[in-house]
């Protein structure tokens, strides 16, 4: 037990965790509509991400109209024929027998977007790296994802429709940058892991191959106690008592 | 009441939207040493974002050496210098009167990277847009600061520092993208306020306004229900019954 008095209570913890590790990139939907109660709590937790220079930088592109939907699918058959060509044989093969999206079938489209220069070209936290505001962007995706699957709702973002397409459909400035195309809605079931893992696309990394120590030479070694216990089910026991473990 | 059948119980989409709530951008930091076990479970957290094609494109490199730190921190004030260039009058006193960062005084800074040709060059979900990896990776510090702010720790990122600057100092190569420096560790409480919002530098904008309907130039409306209860307490009473909302 390693608790500081401004940790959150266990079942906090336990509630952010868990929703963390059940969260999935799903492509498959029920056509079922989504309350806007709970599509307003899932973009108000977006809302809250973090931000540099608390810019806030997003918006939220709210797409339920099916006309601009069937242009972004064909849109994205075929960047998804492009896609395919970086693979041959029966890699390719597995890619082409992969659904790689819901744009017409989930009830729900959401495109967040950036906007660089919302409050003027100063900004608290920005010199040397010009994407920061783009960065932010992406934390609130993240939380939107986590507070959908919190509710049931399915996630996939969609990550191969160029942005000067998504510009011309939805009438988009230049001045702001689409970031995120997003099919949303409830699912049958969630599978208890990524569908790609599940696919044999990929497989789940070891956390502890990715560990460096002060240098980028320096990796995971016994030597170091983050090293051997990264892995370790024990650091689980406290946060699922009853589970071995993620 | 809207709850489907794979939505998470109730107390833990309380516990996910508290700890999201509560996330802060800290910059004040007590030294206790961070346990290795509550830093292990906050990058397993991290490591259960969402990537691109199941990259998982990230590492961790755990900065503990004080020298290097140093290093970190003079090439931090140069930045801090020209990100006040940017701005005139009271505004620039007020920057210069804020603390950025705690990158001497946290116990922890963490470097979280990208690799983007870890899979070599053809990855399932990348065509037109460059950056898709690195988006993964942001997606996995919104989980590490989740994870770290429902264990009590705050996190800080600093944003002004060069890469190039950190592949020097930390033997990064050239393949590996820098995307957060963070500086991590246990703080003496967490404002109920973003640190920025308390200190008069920006405000919380309206959600309601970042809302959006089928294309860019259809704005909120009340015509909308969404427009109408994004900002409406009501939402929030199945979640937190006793509280006025967020």
């Amino acid at each position: 037990m390693t608790v500081d008095s401004n940790s959150l209570p266990l079942e906090v913890r336990r509630g952010l965790y868990e929703t963390i590790f059940r969260r999935r990139d799903m492509r498959e939907f029920r056509p079922d509509s989504i309350p806007d109660e709970v599509l307003a709590r899932v973009l108000v937790a977006a809302h809250h991400a973090a931000s540099v220079g608390f810019t806030q930088p997003w918006d939220f592109i709210i797409v339920r109209d099916l006309e601009r939907r069937r242009e972004v699918k064909r849109v994205f058959e075929e960047e998804r024929l492009r896609n395919a060509a970086q693979f041959t044989g029966k890699r390719r093969e597995k890619f082409l027998s992969l659904k790689l999206e819901g744009i017409i079938e989930s009830p729900l489209n959401l495109i967040v977007t950036c906007e660089p220069e919302r409050f003027g070209p100063g900004v608290l936290g920005k010199t040397a790296i010009e994407e920061v505001e783009i960065y932010s962007t992406c934390l609130a995706v993240e939380n939107l994802w986590l507070a959908a699957r919190a509710e049931g709702l399915g996630v996939g973002w969609v990550s191969i429709v160029r942005n000067e397409a998504l510009r011309s459909i939805f009438g988009i400035p230049k001045s702001i940058v689409p970031v995120a195309y997003l099919c949303i809605g409830y699912v049958e079931s969630f599978p208890s892991r990524p569908v790609l893992e599940k696919a044999g696309w990929a497989e789940r990394l070891s956390p502890r191959k990715l560990l460096h120590f002060d240098s980028w030479n320096r990796g995971p070694s016994d030597q170091d106690a983050l090293s051997r216990i990264v892995e370790d089910p024990e650091i689980w026991r406290d946060i699922f008592p009853a589970s071995e473990g993620k």
